[in-house]
């Protein structure tokens, strides 16, 4: 009831498909969780990702850790209360957002101290500190602090970051063991670094394992490496990663990634890409991406995809759709980006169930082919 | 059935409460109509501004005839369809946002040529195009193009503005009569103008009733002369208007300007108050008015409202608005438009409710109490 735990229910070559248990309740995998940065699925509804089949969503350390502040969430009751979204949040360290998105900043063994991106407040996070912050949080699956290896990164450059990676992975540990707001059940995972060199992440998966951790996330992949090698990365890491772990990897990515992914191994995935792309007209289809920008549409009775499950898809015309992305109105975003949560969410399904009934190269292959489809035929 | 009609229920003073018919179902009045300027209520979902209670939304034919078009809208099935809202629908003619929205305009007696603030192209306005658009677009209750006689304005100013309204309203009607895509049961308001002078609001009046309409709307308020003035051409217009036709107050307005509006006998309201100020984070309330802005709110825990029926007002707290709004999120401006239209509803519920039980007076004082209590504690 209250340990987090994964079964794996089946496999279907290296793909596999089960469930991550926690205190809030399970994740079934392969699992896709929509990105809610500052406490909330941007311009979506809780009950919308939860009804689109979201088991659990990624809350952002960095951008909560500054607003409203970790200490003021946990006084007002955890994350999960505040956002009101009672089911698992899992959350990053904070440290990619710290490298990505603050300019004054300075990395030492310690940590990094770094800028506010909203009002220029100095602030420090080490990996004690970003489990301190995750714990406030609530957070039911917590990772460690790490290093996002730049790409490309030479080997030498690779070794000392995925190095000083590993040592933030041993705090990170001791941290968590022992922080006085950690509540039984919640996890921390590992992150595998080591750029694009097998050997290193051969080596980064060794030295987090003699640690331990509830399960073990790829970092540093889907940063500008292309899926090709992104992919060939995955070839040679997952095999090596404990089978009886969550594998989770970060911050990927298309419709195509998740399949491709899944296919070698991977339980877990996050991406601003849904919501992101959503906000501006861009939907994820069963037959592609349709650009509703595109003046084709304006005359278009049809909906996004009329068997679809999710109202957005089913009930408003892509005529409308149109008019309301082309005029600015928040409700194009709104709903443009539920299509795009709800048809993860439905992919993620469909793999998981080939996955169970041992067809998954058959999904793969008609997926590959409907998105085929309509790059030719509605784009 | 599907003819237009008006039946009263009660009145209390000069409150009244009755129903007005449309072949697409009743509107109970007083009613207030949100604002869906562009085919969509600002960030809302119909089915939330139909929960709420709203009977009838308002379109803007400006916007409409410009982004998608109103022969657009009528080949995609007329704007219920197209914006997913089968209830009944109010436009207004488009001279408003004529006059206060572009720049290049001149005004003849055939009507408005104006440049659009979209895209510059030039368009020509009259009294029969408008009525054509609103045709086109499906429209319930059709507005008379007319001149919103800006404040203030001469006796001399306000009378030729006036009397330019009346030889369009009588144009309007006519061209309402033989216009092609008319439906059964639509119907066409006439606009009373004149300014602050009631002796122009009479003759104005007098005009309308001679030509007929379906409903009489109060036209040339809310501009810029205030409350008391506005009350006061209330308390020597309505007397004059035909008890047994709908009244509508163009454009107005708080909370309070609503229950006096009704106390004078207005029946319909059309306002962007609370979803404009709902995207900022102003809150509307049975407690006042509530600025989610406001430092004040940051640490919480309560509800906006926690006896109210609407989710959005009962089921988050103040301090997660608070943050959703100080943060820019989409989900803020969502959530309170939400809470502001579903305050707006109940109000007129109220109002409804009292004006049949005959305790108009005792429901308006408890009104301001409550109102003017907020003021003090909760600001």
């Amino acid at each position: 009831m209250s340990a987090f735990g994964f079964t794996l229910k089946a496999t279907d070559g290296a793909a596999r498909t089960g469930a991550v248990h926690t205190p809030r309740g399970d994740i079934r995998t392969p699992a896709f969780m929509p990105v809610g940065t500052a406490a909330t699925v941007k311009a979506l509804y809780m009950d919308q990702v939860r009804g689109a089949g979201a088991d659990v969503i990624l809350g952002n350390t960095y951008h909560l850790m500054l607003r409203p502040g970790a200490e003021e969430v946990h006084a007002l009751g955890g994350l999960h209360k505040f956002a009101n979204w009672p089911h698992p949040i899992l959350t990053d360290s904070g440290g990619f957002q710290v490298m990505s998105l603050t300019s004054l900043r300075k990395m030492t063994e310690e940590g990094v101290n770094f800028a506010s991106h909203i009002d220029g407040s100095r602030h420090m996070l080490t990996p004690e500190r970003s489990i301190e912050i995750q714990c406030l949080l609530g957070s039911d699956i917590q990772m460690q602090l790490d290093e996002c290896t730049p790409f490309p990164a030479t080997h030498v450059e690779a070794e000392k970051s995925m190095e000083l990676s590993l040592r933030w992975a041993k705090r990170s540990r001791a941290a968590f063991e022992t922080q006085e707001h950690r509540t039984e059940g919640q996890a921390l995972f590992g992150i595998v670094q080591g750029s694009t060199y097998p050997d290193l992440r051969a080596r980064s998966i060794e030295g987090l394992t003699n640690i331990g951790f509830e399960g073990y996330s790829i970092g540093g992949l889907a940063v500008g490496e292309g899926q090709e090698m992104m992919l060939k990365v995955l070839d040679t890491t997952t095999p090596l990663l404990p089978k009886d772990r969550p594998r989770y990897l970060m911050g990927v990515g298309t419709p195509d990634d998740l399949v491709e992914s899944v296919r070698r191994g991977v339980d877990m995935f996050d991406c601003v890409m849904p919501t992101r792309n959503g906000r501006h007209g861009l939907a994820f289809t069963r037959y592609g991406k349709v650009n509703l920008k595109n003046a084709r549409h304006a005359k278009d009775h049809r909906p996004i995809d009329e068997t679809s499950d999710c109202p957005a898809a089913r009930d408003y015309s892509r005529a409308y759709l149109h008019h309301l992305i082309k005029s600015g109105e928040m409700l194009g975003s709104m709903l443009v980006s539920w299509i795009n949560i709800a048809y993860y969410q439905s992919l993620m399904a469909g793999m998981r169930d080939a996955i169970a009934d041992g067809r998954f190269d058959a999904f793969a292959a008609q997926f590959k082919a409907d998105q085929a489809a309509n790059d030719i035929a509605a784009l």
